[in-house]
């Protein structure tokens, strides 16, 4: 079948991949679209050692099972469910678990791809598949609030306005009335302004840090940069938090003291519930569709890749087949 | 008065100090026994940039006021209790507080030191001076439980066996049923096997990692060294919780993307409640006075200091005045 295929730092695109094949509990789903992440760009770059078919961002059709013949999405960690992590209620913390298109399990940069038959979601008729494939980055914006509680009069910054940091802004507007989102293009924080979401330019963030603007009561790192948390730390109140979204391969310098002074909380997230993310996509309540910048076909996906890589892109999609 | 000062990196005991003068709601009290805390070496190594006399760990008598003439310890933050962070309940991050004997306020190792009345605390009558001067490294550890919930099944690991550690095991032993902490001295664990709380040696816990022993469900780093927080991480569960107690002056390397992955929630912590610390010196339920290694009259302080600076002192006493 055709694939993207990663083998150590060397991408490429092939139409001699052997076509996945259902391990117990595994449905085969046919895709039809796929999402670039800009995880994938860091697996590229070696992050978690990756070696397989690329892509964890996708809606297809069942072949079989539950959802056989329907549109779903999927989850993307194959978790055992007989440890006692997954016992414990965290499946996508189990030792055992691999992650589709991640680690040591073949992704939706395909026409075909094996899901467990668990992870699957049935997409609701009135999502389109070019908003269903933004479940998973979206369930992991849904993430922040499953997480710990905000509420309506928190103060909430966003740093980034790439794809995540733009979704987490509109999860998060729709619980706090004070949001604001800090990024470096004026034409993403448009689309975010156009939804009714406070922006501002990270140069007159700066201005107003050093004018004794009132800190966050919470602040979201979507910048993907080492730079975020440093910025961050400026930004948040004493005894507020910190929601650190991406992961940075490799390690930074950072001062701790004022983490311990102001009694700051870090949190971790990643992965989010892919239910609450179709029911907002079904409700209409978060806008995706206007984040598409560009799209190519499947035997296009080296150049798609090379598309998400250049900063202007938000999200890059790759259409594998119609349904 | 006598007093022990600093001043750049020269630390000088002086016996023709001025005498503190009450500033409004302010307080004179007469100190009679002053403990050294590993803050008071880390501001002789430049921390905070702290000019004045040392010293924020003590007991004396009040000169005047509400407990004129009993014996008190002070809260060490004095805040405006005007602006919004003291509105908001978070005096202790007050952005226009002085610290006493760390930044602004002249500290307690003297003859007398002026603190605002609604900092002091009357000693119960049991309690010795000896014990009542662990008060305020005490209500820090007790900041664990009052910033978050921890249960008797928790598996809880404390990081690093000085005093702060030993206090955080014994505090965190009277929660849960399944504390352990990690150090590097055989003889100070022992105060806490003397205790009934579990301790191993920091190159056994290696073995222990390596081997997949069960992660914790908290850890709470008292190490005081930039190691500390990469062995939390390592021993942590995935959306596990590490509490960082020690402030370490400079920066530290570090990768991130385990705190992603994992999920981890890490928590800043500082100051804490005076009334349960002395509660429990009351209660008798947290032994502190096997902490005592050694003790010097306040002339001989710089010697105390050294003493205390020395890897194998637990806590350093200073004798200012009998009752």
């Amino acid at each position: 079948m055709r694939a993207i295929v990663l083998e150590g730092s060397d991408v490429s695109f092939r139409t001699d991949n052997p076509p996945p094949v259902a391990a117990d509990g595994e449905v085969i789903v046919r895709v039809l679209r796929a999402g670039i992440c800009e995880t994938d760009l860091q697996l590229m770059r070696g992050y978690m050692g990756f070696r397989g078919v690329l892509g964890h961002e996708f809606v297809g059709i069942a072949e079989a099972g539950l959802y056989a013949g329907q549109r779903v999405v999927g989850e993307i960690n194959c978790s055992c469910w007989r440890c006692g992590t997954c016992a414990a209620g965290r499946p996508t913390h189990c030792p055992n678990r691999t992650t589709i298109g991640i680690d040591r399990h073949d992704g939706a940069f395909a026409e075909f791809i094996a899901v467990p038959q668990r992870n699957l979601h049935r997409v609701p008729d009135p999502v389109p598949t070019d908003a269903a494939v933004f479940t998973e980055p979206l369930a992991a914006a849904f993430q922040i609030p499953a997480q710990l509680t905000v509420n309506r009069t928190d103060r909430v910054v966003v740093l980034g306005d790439g794809r995540l940091g733009n979704l987490c802004a509109q999860v998060l507007a729709g619980i706090s009335d004070r949001v604001i989102l800090i990024g470096k293009h004026p034409e993403k924080l448009a689309l975010l302004n156009a939804l009714g979401i406070g922006t501002a330019l990270v140069g007159d963030l700066q201005a107003n840090v050093a004018g004794g603007i009132d800190r966050a009561d919470l602040v979201v790192d979507c910048t993907g940069s080492e730079t975020g948390l440093p910025t961050a730390l400026q930004l948040v109140r004493p005894r507020g938090t910190i929601v650190l979204k991406t992961t940075v391969a490799g390690s930074q310098q950072m001062p701790w003291a004022p983490v311990v002074i102001d009694e700051v909380t870090i949190v971790g997230s990643r992965c989010g519930p892919f239910d609450r993310a179709l029911a907002a996509l079904d409700a209409g309540s978060i806008s995706v569709l206007p984040l598409i910048s560009r799209r190519f076909d499947l035997s296009q996906g080296i150049q798609a890749l090379e598309a998400a890589r250049s900063g202007g892109a938000l999200k890059v999609l790759l259409d594998v087949a119609s349904p």
